[in-house]
């Protein structure tokens, strides 16, 4: 198995792209990797998209994206994963290069979704629930995680002001970072008060506890170490530590605990394994924050902190720039937004520049190791990999 | 690099299977692989589906499936390359144990898409060609198949009546190949005047050119060649002898010959480095006949036949059970049907089935060299595998 290493990276500024299609703004992306690289030719590439069907009516889109990246015949991809389709586009490529297979691999992720309606979006969105059992029954996105948060607070005996205190401040914290991130798609402040008196979406999860649906795309290239060592000197090479990734039931019904994600711990816990690394091993984080209570129990089932004191961490201040753990500096998906299959190759770019020292204004103190966990769903799957510089 | 080998191998009858759901069809096909290799549990899935959002609103099917399966929190991942998702499906499978990631991997495919109507079920299908190029100019596939059909007469100045009983003979072929599969969604003959009479869908292709429309699922089980020896000993086992995978442009206004597929020859070419052989090498054939012109058109592009004279070796016999190159002895998409994630790895049940001498009526005399073509659109994608008998 060969050493796998990040040599490029490159993501535009999301947000409400109109004057973009999708293949515009991946092959925008995919350029800025392949610039960042110093590359012009990539010898496969792999894309995580989540149901661009029905975002907007085409799928095929490894062919497509070669084609438009001017690379066609290589070997062309789309893996899903639901929300989580990005880290398993990086998980394929790492594969495919660890293997022997390519030695220049294009990993990227890529949703287009404000070309249909809000309803047609939390359609298209649902559909990473069980159909059968969820949606058909009237579920959507923020009701499920809503679910959870009431489990967990009732499971973890939280007072409700407290409770509400914490989730608030996911989103305070995440939007202060991506203030310093010129990528994001709000680059704004929230106050914990905003944030408690946004719009109810489903009980108690508010409009400012939600990530936004957004327009976007991500890529990141990769190669053999020992090739990055030899001829791609321009940055000092990241190396990918480890790929873990695990599976959960779609249903929340089906799950013994609602409150905790299973998945993500099996897959963290593959990843440390291979990494022969632990939890207090790790700098910092990008996590799959697409409600407040996400980014909660993600932290819990990482092993960052002890399950139930998620929350309480947050509200002091450990997960900031400035803390223990800093966790979504790059603004997360609730500020710098979440176009699904996008979003867990963001999250490379994020620990890539992080790691480099490249990170701007959000520059962190302490990045030698980063992780990203990339999740689908309300936990039906997690993806996550451990960086290092080397 | 491991050697990869096939140890299961399962389908289920296809056709209009309304008392199923895609879970249900798949989970069936996916048990009869276990049952066939003997194995209770797998380390990882991968399942090739081309767009169940579209088909039945449902995405996400990596977890959805590995939990029906009762195999959560195993990693699991969708692949998908428009019709040649299944391929894809088996080559992500062979890059996973290759490089000993998991041991034992289910591959599988599966499509459900009699639950929409026929006009849902083109708009669904059309979303593998070129949207902004094709789809919005009125182009579906029996369309664009057509345009390929012509150019091919024109270039190869082939009369008229002669290309169309060379068509014909593929339907004629594969079907009488089909009845001899209990799996085959036709079980029935047909003429090559019942062929050429049959309502015309795009001229020059008419409904019996045309592969259906089907509700279907497969699967199989690949390992480590040095385990399948030691541990599985109920099969003579078959070795994955190379994997191969290219893209070319989706839309057919971007290609400099669209009576060529230019995609099908890099990928096989890449294949037959693998493994060290050459066209010659291979037995027999499961390849892509979506329509009656693209088996043509593959068969040459395999290197099988001069270009141009595809037709004629059909004609005379040369693709057929007792042929010197026999193409498709499962009955072919055309025979056996065609839902879509699903094809390319039925591919491999029958290639399987082939090599261990189980293929019944239908067995092969000369079968120990095997490869399977599976392709996405109208050429924008192949994935070629070779499988020998050790």
């Amino acid at each position: 198995m060969r050493d796998v290493a990040v040599i490029g990276v490159g993501m535009n500024k999301w947000g409400e792209l109109w004057e973009k299609s999708l293949r515009d703004i991946f092959v925008e992306a995919a350029l800025l990797a392949m610039d960042d690289a110093s590359v012009d030719h990539i010898d496969s590439l792999y894309v995580g998209s989540m149901t661009p069907g029905l975002f907007i009516g085409q799928e095929h889109l490894g062919s497509l994206l070669a084609d438009y990246l001017g690379q066609c015949p290589i070997p062309a991809a789309r893996v899903e994963s639901a929300c989580a389709s990005g880290g398993l586009a990086v998980r394929m490529g790492w594969m495919d290069v660890a293997l022997g297979v390519s030695d220049i691999v294009l990993v990227g992720g890529v949703e287009k979704m404000l070309d249909v309606d809000g309803g047609a979006a939390t359609y298209a969105l649902a559909t990473a629930a069980d159909q059968e059992w969820e949606c058909y029954n009237g579920a959507t996105f923020p009701g499920l995680y809503a679910m959870i948060a009431n489990a967990y607070q009732a499971k973890h005996n939280i007072p409700f002001d407290k409770f509400r205190k914490q989730l608030a401040q996911v989103a305070v914290k995440n939007h202060a970072n991506g203030l310093l991130n010129p990528n994001a798609q709000f680059q704004s402040k929230v106050t914990p008060e905003q944030v408690m008196t946004s719009t109810m979406v489903a009980d108690p999860l508010r409009l400012l506890d939600c990530s936004p649906i957004t327009d976007g795309a991500a890529a990141a290239i990769l190669c053999p170490l020992e090739m990055a060592r030899a001829k791609f000197k321009k940055h000092s090479p990241v190396v990918i530590a480890a790929s873990g990734a695990a599976t959960d039931t779609l249903s929340l019904a089906h799950r013994e605990d609602i409150a905790y994600l299973k998945a993500t711990e099996v897959a963290a816990q593959h990843a440390y394994k291979m990494a022969n690394m632990k939890p207090a091993d790790i700098d910092f984080a990008e996590v799959h924050d697409c409600f407040t209570i996400a980014e909660i129990c993600v932290i819990e089932a990482l092993g960052f902190f002890e399950v139930g004191k998620g929350g309480d961490a947050t509200l002091e201040g450990a997960t900031a720039l400035d803390g223990a753990k800093p966790i979504n500096s790059s603004g997360g998906l609730k500020s710098k937004g979440h176009p699904v299959g996008a979003t867990g190759v963001a999250q490379v770019v994020e620990v890539a520049h992080q790691l480099r020292g490249e990170a701007g204004k959000r520059q962190l103190q302490k990045a030698r190791i980063g992780l990203t966990q990339n999740m689908g769903g309300s936990g039906g799957s997690t993806v996550v990999h451990i960086f290092k510089a080397v």
